[in-house]
């Protein structure tokens, strides 16, 4: 087996070893009565939980007796500078108002790659127990109900599209008409599920995400799954999008390129 | 043991044994490549799998068997008269679009009462593995974690709470901006999960869901377990809601009265 090989099953290994870790760390607090959720930004709601904190400092002590010599950029404990050319981009707990509803839909997200972006990726959903895994030649979601390959749909009109996104407001007011302008042109369009999202784009199940003013963190993980299912994650323009910002996450080429037009040029 | 004991031992035996039916008839159909979405409806989009007509011939097979003297009202094949003054209320996959898209927001709903509404009712989600029940002195939910009771939250005012609703239009104009009235005095607002906001209801994580052009067999089978874990379910103006149209679901009393003002008197 080749260095690289055995370099990315390593990899492998450790994000499954991260996401193990990151449900042990992170169910005890889900549904329970007593959640404390406390204000992270001044202005708006984003609650984090304990849950998310203690999910992220899980999935660092894996890394520290892993992958020392890998940078890190994680949603609550920022940023950390590695040697090996190699950074995880971690996100506990995506979707906490979710999360503090009690909905399946959010999730814990794992990427991991150099400086292209992200090669290799988890979307976690602990309490249903479904992890899509994507990169490296992987594409497949274990679950419930066994494990099956991950291979996005082709469809190729708007008319026939399923388009997701969180929030019905969609960032900016020029972003959410821009978003809303594409929503006329689909099939339908459906709210509030979070990274589940990308991760049914990934399965073939849903055709657009689009959404605005996300962070690396927030996109890296379904990023490097939707990419090995055959789909193509960008910015708004067309551009790379695992900085995050405004992204859209499409099934194909062909419905991305039809969805495009809608989205580029917002100022 | 009483006869109604009995009675009420045999309706739950019958309910479960439904669900049961219900899972075994959907599941081979969720997240299938070439799921066949017709039409039922000619304006608008409203898909019928045949998991939901599978799933519907299923539990009237089980109600043919245990309880061939009951009524039946199902969203597939409509009502069935009856001689023992009971009435099943059944919807296979409240959701549909929910179904398509490979969201596990989706729900089998049973419920089972007399004239005076629904006295027993499930919310079950086959995918998860979750069944909320209550009614007959049982009020809990069975899922992948294990069993546990269902109690409602005691937030007492708006500026606490969270909402849920599946569309952000919600219904007809005037209903959406009773709606939206609402919505600014809530902590937050989460679209898109179907009737699985009406089980978190029951499980204590949500604290109001509004609706409006809802069915009987929508809400009653969510009506039923909502009440046994504390929470409330009536229409917009505080009246009975077990025929459907506009439906509040609250936590507790306080929480539903903090609420109504802004919903009543709709035209």
């Amino acid at each position: 087996m080749s260095d690289r090989k055995l370099l990315e099953r390593e990899l492998v290994a450790t994000a499954h070893a991260m996401a193990d870790a990151a449900r042990a760390a992170i169910l005890p607090h889900f549904r329970g009565q007593d959640l404390a959720a406390d204000n992270k930004l001044s202005e708006g709601f984003d609650p984090v939980t304990e849950g998310d904190r203690a999910a992220e400092r899980a999935m660092r002590a894996v890394l520290a007796e892993r992958r020392p010599d890998d940078a890190i950029l994680g949603e609550e404990y920022g940023a950390q500078d590695g040697t090996s050319g190699l950074t995880w981009v971690i996100d506990p707990i995506d979707g906490t108002r979710a999360f503090i509803s009690g909905t399946p839909t959010w999730g814990t997200l794992i990427a991991v790659g150099g400086a292209g972006g992200p090669e290799f990726g988890i979307v976690d959903q602990p309490f249903i127990g479904e992890r899509f895994v994507g990169g490296f030649g992987l594409a497949e979601v274990a679950g419930p109900h066994g494990t099956h390959p991950l291979a996005t749909r082709a469809t190729r009109e708007l008319s026939h599209a399923s388009l997701f996104t969180t929030f019905p407001e969609v960032g900016s007011a020029a972003e959410g008409a821009a978003f809303h302008r594409l929503a006329k042109e689909v099939k339908f369009t459906r709210y509030g599920i979070d990274c589940y999202a990308y991760a049914l784009v990934a399965a073939g199940q849903v055709d657009l995400v689009v959404e605005a003013g996300l962070n690396a963190y927030d996109i890296q993980g379904p990023m490097a799954v939707i990419n090995a299912a055959g789909g193509i994650v960008t910015d708004w323009d067309g551009g790379p999008a695992q900085d995050g910002g405004r992204v859209i996450a499409a099934a194909n080429a062909d419905i991305h390129a039809a969805a495009i037009p809608f989205l580029k040029g917002v100022q």
